[in-house]
This record gives structure tokens, C-alpha cells and sequence, in this order.
């Protein structure tokens, strides 16, 4: 057979070489020896060009490090064609570096250009450029160092995230994105079109919309699976335009059963526990929180605009919150009105139980009262969902409360919000009738509880929150390569 | 402050324990001693009643191997309510098994009933039941050995293929799931709905889709991060039912940067060659194809109704070929059609260099004359995408070529596909023009060539298909938790 001469034996010793791939950028300078011989292709992020020889820093996106390469006259005439932006391939020895703030540099035995780049038209200048002026190219704001660091960060948490919870027992399920569900009518969730024309034929043969959060599919899951979480996108399609807010974004989803105890306020404070433990394993005790993206994050003025003090402060406050032994502040929602309604600050929104906290209640919470991570629990049915666990009465409170939490982180607000899911059918089914809602619909959702019914809690963490918030990232938008919010979409 | 009283102190001895959930089925079978004692929540997988003693099998979900727990006569009011299905609690103590099949067993001190099962109108009967069947319900199919395992088996999977990307230097990345891009008018590219009404009002302010593909985006990230790979929901709005197909799919997708090579088809053959490892690395060299997921999901007729001989052969074949270090055979397109001409074939689709190769052509080049997975390369530009590198002529081949490969596996077709990625922006141009294609649109991806362009490859592996061929899963509607397709969808 002719095509049997493609294949090329070999020998199990070279199989490994077969599959990989080149060093990076941050694998030479983690592991290459001095005078081993490498070979690179990169884009030039810096070049400063003296007399008889040049110095360049090349970027390959594997390590917010750049590889120094030292360009002598042999190269004169092709290193004139370089500039910021070059893509290049360079071959040459790792030597110890004369200068400071490198150990070694790649000296350049021969250099081949790639892929130019017009110093005059390139959109992303050796400079600061303000977010706003990145948002318009996005196709190439990876190229900064904060977006490419951010990036980086993002796949390094999911990996942490995900060691986290397979820890714990967890698998990871993959819930659907399209859904019959539109958010209860609250017109927050996109419809998917009908394709093709004409109008009334629909592709699923009824509605279907993006889905706005895993988590009632997630609890299907979790009634075999036991323990389940997803990382996955999220729509909404909130006109607002805040800081905070993205039409896609990711969320962290988690659902598991537990243990029956008698004092629900119990299970409610475990599973406060239970997220401060996700946290501080995948950022504190993972040391990304010491990584040098966070680093570059955190000095760049490009995805934050505040006072070197200010951020120095709010960073040092994040690394004891997320490193320290000691467990973050637990406090109902009754505990919580009383303590704004002591504080004597004057409210935009009245404080009175029995209605949403706002964003400045949650702020001064975090950032005033506690001046740290705060989880406060238990608000009350009426501003919260339906499948929310019923808590008994308590001695004081005449009105219903459930069983619930969000973790609040100063600068940020709300960056985790969970609670105990109602198992009892009959009290599902009040709960729904309350809000009136169509019980019909969510049959799927009570037949978990009528066959087999167990225990069971459940949380979800906006990833680009998190993100924002360990990298010090001003607005969401920062936080995702590719954002898109209400107005805007490009690519 | 009265809410430092909810503050519980913990040492640091503790601090573990309180950010831990009890061990899991999996984890009591695989370190529990016996004697210990362990409390479990769960469901009863089946039970088997005798005068004064009951043995039970309870899953937690943790693994397909379920715990057995044996109820003696002090519990017999409670074990009477206990069905198959039920949700349980239970106390007691490891012991070794007398019985074969287990080397432990719980022998249960007290058993609470947390969520009963009514055996009469319960949908998931202790009994194989048809895939159509259980589509029917989808909320509660999880709860199936088969379901399950294949859930688990994703979660797994991902973690594995995530592991090997991180080895190879590439980082994870979240390409957006809503696009302009509308798959070239091909009209299989769901549209999102304006909302809210009036239908003229655009929530972006111009038509958006969900994205049939990250390649083009990966490309723009690939150009400042190096390497990166996304494992992301894709949508295709086929009217096509297939057991090969789905609305709503994850698929694997990655791109990089090379070091340049003269020869083209080396570039090729080198992209194949990572490939191989990849599935090699993930499904092989991890393990999983030999673990206890796999094999329910083998053993079970409920996922694939062939016969067992057949079974046994096919994933006999299946372990060969993911084990072996022999490397994957590697052919032209040219070659594949010769070979299919000299085959003396009934082909229902001609076979005339060209045209597409159709399934029936694929799966004799893979079932029949290799035995095993192949890589089909360089297939006419005229059946490929523009973005594909164009190959330089050789003797013998008047059409153009593009430097790409489908990678064909046995009983299923088209597992992956990718290609080298046109960097050279006239030939780009030139290749879009050819294609009708409106060059303005696709700016955003000429500048990436433009500003510093680099050689770079890329492939796309079809997530449901992968573990439909390691799990031996025949239709991928069994692949994912909640499928969706044209006509279908529940939740």
C-alpha cells in the first residue's frame, strides 16, 4: 500500500519527542542551562538598538517574563527590520546575563522575521493605554501585558478551581446552555431566534433561550452524581451598564448533598464554610495569590486607575483575607440591617427589613464594619428565589427567613451567592404559589424531590468577580478576553 | 458588635475539617479500615429483604462501584419503607465482607429515611432500559449506571486532556460563545432574538449568533498567549438528526504558534503527530481507558445495542490503538483516493478526486484498510476553509492542496480535524476571494496577520465524539447530560 511510506517508525524512546512540543519562553527560563543551545519564536516586545548590537525582550505568552536576547552586529541588517510587535524565530545559546533583573539571556546566533509589524499603524503602542481605547481592538489587547496576564490567570484559577473541588469529590458536569427556561419572565434572558425564516417555526419545535444560571439542571445532576459543580457561560440580558455586570460571563456553579441537621442556621454556616474553603484553597493556599500575573496585574494602571496607595492597601487586605487561618465573619441578615441602621451614614436607599441590601449597604458591610470578606446569611423568603430552603422561626423575627448566604468582599460587593435547597415538596410548592409560579412547568424540578428526595445546598461564584477581585481589575469588562455588554460586540 | 458572636474560633488544626466534606463512597471504599465507623447520605441502588437481615447497595454517585450495607432485624420498621431509589442516611461501622464481590461492607447502626421512592410510578425500574426511554427523562436518566458513568467519565476526561495542555505549555482560555460571526451564511448558525420586543430593537445594536466554532477567536488570542486551547460549547442549527450530531456540543479547540519549516507537509504530519499524543496522552497514558467508568459503559446495552462479540472486538481495537506505541498512520487525501478506487467498492457517493470523502469512505479507510485510527492530510483547497494554508504544488497533483488533516477513527468518522492557518495575508486574500467571501468583515482577522503574524496550526476534536468512541457510546445524544437537537428539548 502506497501510503504505508508516510508512516515514519520509530522507536518508543523518541515517542514522547514525537508528541512535544518546544520549550516555552517560561520553560527555558524555569529549566534551560547555561550554553544549551535553543531555539524560539516569539514577538519582540521591546528592542533597544545601540551602535554594534541590540537588546531585545521576546514574549511567547507562556510567562509574563520576557526572554532577554542580545542581538550583536553579525545580525545588523535584518535587526534594523525589527520593531515592537515583530513576530521573530531566534536560535542561539542561554549565557548568564551581565545585567541585572535577569539571570540569563539568549544570545542570538541567527534570527529570521517572521511577521512584521508597522511601528506606525500598530494599534498597541510601547505605552499605557487606557481600557476604554483597548476595548475597541479587542482582536489584539491580549498583546498587553495586564490582558495577556489576565488571561493567563483566568486558565490558572479554572485549573486550581477544578483541583479544589476533585479534591473534595466533586465532578465536573457539563449543564446546558440553551434552555426552555427564560428566567421567570423577567426579561433578562436572551431568546434563541428561529432559523430559518419564517417566524413561526421554531428550530425545538417551542422557546428556547440562553440559559442565566446551571443551577436547577446542576441539582438534576446532583440527585445522582451527589456532588457536581460546572464552570460554565451564563447570559443575561441586563440593559444596565455597570462595572459588575457582562451579557456572557462565566459562573461557577456548585450543588451537592448533605448530611441532615436538625439546626438549618448549622447547615447554612457549613456551607459558608464550605466556599470560604474554595476560595482560600484555589487562591490563597494554590499561591496564586503570589503569582507574577497577579503581580503584573496589580501594577498595571491600565486595568485599574486608582493611587498606588490605595491599591497597595486594598492588596494587602486581599492577601491576609484569602491566607489567613482565621475564619471570615458570619452575619445574619437581621444582624446586618441592625448594624446599618446603628452606623448613622446617610443612605441613598433606605435601610428596612425586609428589602434587597444595595450596593452601598454591601460595600460599607465589607469594607467599613468588617474590613474583610463578610457572609451574611438567612434574608428574608420575599427578596429571594423560590427554591430556597424555608427556615423555622426564630424567637424575635415574625417573618420568614431562608436559609442562604452571600459572601460580600470590600470593593467588589456580592461575589458568592448560595443557600440550602428547599426538599420538601409540599413546601417547594408553597414557596412557588407564593410568587406565582407555574408549578406545571417546573414538574421536572419536584419529581427530584418525589423520588428520592435528599438535603441538599448549593452556591454559584461570578468567575469574573472572583478574578477581579484577586487581580484588582476595576471593571469586568477587564476580566474576560472578549467582552460583550449591552451596545456592544465586536468580533 | 453582636455579629462576632456567630464568629466560631477554630484553631488551625481545624481549619481543614471545617473547609472538608465527609469522604465520599469512593473515598470510604478505597481507604476506610474496617472498624471504622462512617455516616453516608445516599440512594439505594437496589436491596434484597430476607427474614432478618436486608442487603442493600448504596451510591452516593462518587464512583459506579456502590457501597454494600447489610440491615439487621433492629431496623426492620425502617428497612420495610426503604425501595429501590430511596434516599437514606445511614450510621455504622466498616467491616470485612463475608460475601464475594466487595472486601467491605457497612454494617448499618441506624438508617434515617431522608426521601422515599415510590416503586409504582418511579421512571428509572431496575432494569435496562432504552436510550429513547430514558431521553424521555432526561432529569432523572442520571440516575442510571450507564448516565452516570458517562458523566463522570467528561468530568474526568476534561481533567485529564486539561492536565496534558498544561504540560505542553498551553493555557486555557474562554473564547465568547455569542459572535457577529454568522458560520459564512450557511444558515447553521443560531441567531439570538431581540429582546426585549420591538423586533427591530438589537440588544447589541446588530445581529448576533452563537458561535459554531472558537477557532478564529483562539487565533487572535494564540497571537499573544502562544499557546491556548478552549474546551467550550459550540451550536449548529442542523435540521440533520444523526446519531452523530447535536444542536448543542463541547468541542476541544487549540492553537499555537510553530517554529517555521520549509517543507509544508512536514508542518502537517508534525500537527498530526501532536494530536496523536493528545488522545494518546489523556486517554492512554492517564489510565482511563482502563477504568471502572469505561467499563460499565462498555458492559451496559443501554448506551449501544451490539451484540457482545462484537463489543469485546471493538473495544479490544479501541485499547490497542490508544496504548500502543506504534505511531497512527498518516495518508494524503490523494492516497485515500487511490486507495478507494483500487477497493473495488459499491460506493453510493462516487469517489472522484475532489469531493469530500462521505462516512461510508471514511469508515472503510479506517474499519477496513488500516484497522485503526488514520490521518487523512492534505485535502483539495476547493472542499476547505479559507483559513487553510495553501500547499505548494508537487509533481504529479495539478490542484491545490491546503496543509490539514481529519483524523478518521473506526465505527465513528471525523474524530478530529485541523489544519496549518494561513499566515500569509495576500494568499489569505486571495483564498477569501475565492471563496466569495467579504473581505471587510474578516479585518479584525487580517490585522493578526498584519501586526506581527506568526506560522500557526490548529485542530478541533469533537468533545461527545471522543467519549463516544472510548466509552463505545452509539449515539452522542448519550454523550452529554442534557442533549438538545433539532426538534428536542426538555428542561
Amino acid at each position: 500500500m502506497p501510503f504505508t511510506t508516510c508512516i515514519r517508525a520509530r522507536s518508543l524512546s523518541t515517542a514522547a519527542n514525537r508528541f512535544g512540543l518546544p520549550p516555552t519562553i517560561r520553560q527555558i527560563l524555569s529549566a534551560t542551562k547555561v550554553d544549551e543551545p535553543i531555539a524560539v519564536t516569539g514577538w519582540v516586545k521591546s528592542i533597544r538598538k545601540q551602535k554594534n548590537i541590540a537588546f531585545g525582550v521576546l514574549s511567547d505568552g507562556s510567562s509574563p517574563m520576557g526572554l532577554q536576547a542580545v542581538f550583536r552586529e553579525n545580525l545588523g541588517e535584518r535587526v534594523k527590520l525589527i520593531t515592537n510587535g515583530t513576530s521573530i524565530y531566534v536560535r542561539g545559546n542561554i549565557v548568564k546575563s551581565p545585567g541585572s533583573g535577569q539571570d540569563k539571556e539568549l544570545l542570538v546566533e541567527d534570527v529570521e522575521i517572521l511577521g512584521a509589524c508597522d511601528p506606525e499603524t500598530y494599534p498597541i503602542q510601547k505605552k499605557t493605554h487606557a481600557p476604554e481605547y483597548l476595548r475597541d481592538y479587542t482582536h489584539l489587547r491580549a498583546r498587553t501585558d495586564s490582558i495577556a496576564a489576565m488571561v493567563r490567570l483566568r486558565g490558572h484559577l479554572m485549573r486550581e478551581l477544578d483541583r479544589y473541588f476533585e479534591k473534595q469529590g466533586f465532578a465536573y458536569a457539563h449543564t446546558p446552555i440553551l434552555t426552555t427556561g427564560d428566567a421567570e419572565g423577567g426579561g433578562e434572558a436572551f431568546r434563541i431566534a428561529p432559523v430559518p425564516p419564517p417566524p413561526n417555526h421554531e428550530f425545538f419545535g417551542h422557546h428556547a433561550y440562553l440559559t442565566v444560571s446551571h443551577q436547577l439542571h446542576l441539582e438534576a445532576l446532583s440527585h445522582s452524581l451527589g456532588r457536581v459543580y460546572t464552570l460554565s457561560p451564563c447570559f443575561r440580558a441586563e440593559r444596565g451598564v455597570t462595572r459588575r455586570h457582562l451579557a456572557e460571563f462565566w459562573m461557577l456553579e456548585a450543588e451537592w448533598n448533605v448530611m441532615p441537621i436538625d439546626d438549618p442556621r448549622a447547615q447554612t454556616a457549613s456551607l459558608c464554610d464550605f466556599v470560604e474553603g474554595v476560595v482560600k484553597g484555589s487562591v490563597g493556599d494554590s499561591g496564586i495569590i503570589h503569582g507574577k500575573d497577579v503581580d503584573v496585574l496589580w501594577r498595571h494602571r491600565d486595568v485599574d486607575s486608582a493611587s498606588e496607595d490605595v491599591k497597595l492597601k486594598r492588596r494587602e487586605a486581599l492577601v491576609r483575607a484569602v491566607t489567613t487561618d482565621a475564619p471570615w465573619p458570619k452575619m445574619s441578615y437581621s444582624d446586618a440591617i441592625r448594624e446599618l441602621l446603628k452606623s448613622k451614614q446617610e443612605w441613598t436607599f433606605p435601610v428596612v427589613w425586609g428589602n434587597a441590601l444595595q450596593t452601598e449597604h454591601e460595600k460599607w458591610l465589607s469594607e467599613t464594619l468588617v474590613g474583610g470578606p463578610v457572609f451574611v446569611t438567612d434574608y428574608p423568603a420575599g427578596i429571594k428565589p423560590f427554591y430556597m430552603r424555608a427556615n423555622p422561626p426564630v424567637d424575635g423575627e415574625d417573618e420568614a427567613t431562608v436559609g442562604c448566604f452571600d459572601l460580600l468582599v470590600p470593593h467588589l460587593g456580592e461575589l458568592v451567592g448560595g443557600s440550602m435547597r428547599e426538599e420538601r415538596l409540599d413546601v417547594l410548592h408553597a414557596s412557588m404559589a407564593s410568587k406565582h409560579m407555574d408549578g406545571e412547568r417546573y414538574g421536572w424540578y419536584g419529581d427530584l424531590r418525589r423520588f428520592g428526595g435528599a438535603p441538599h445546598v448549593g452556591f454559584g461564584m461570578g468567575f469574573e468577580r472572583l478574578l477581579g477581585w484577586i487581580g484588582g481589575i476595576e471593571n469586568v469588562r477587564e476580566c474576560v478576553p472578549m467582552p460583550r455588554w449591552a451596545g456592544r460586540m465586536i468580533l
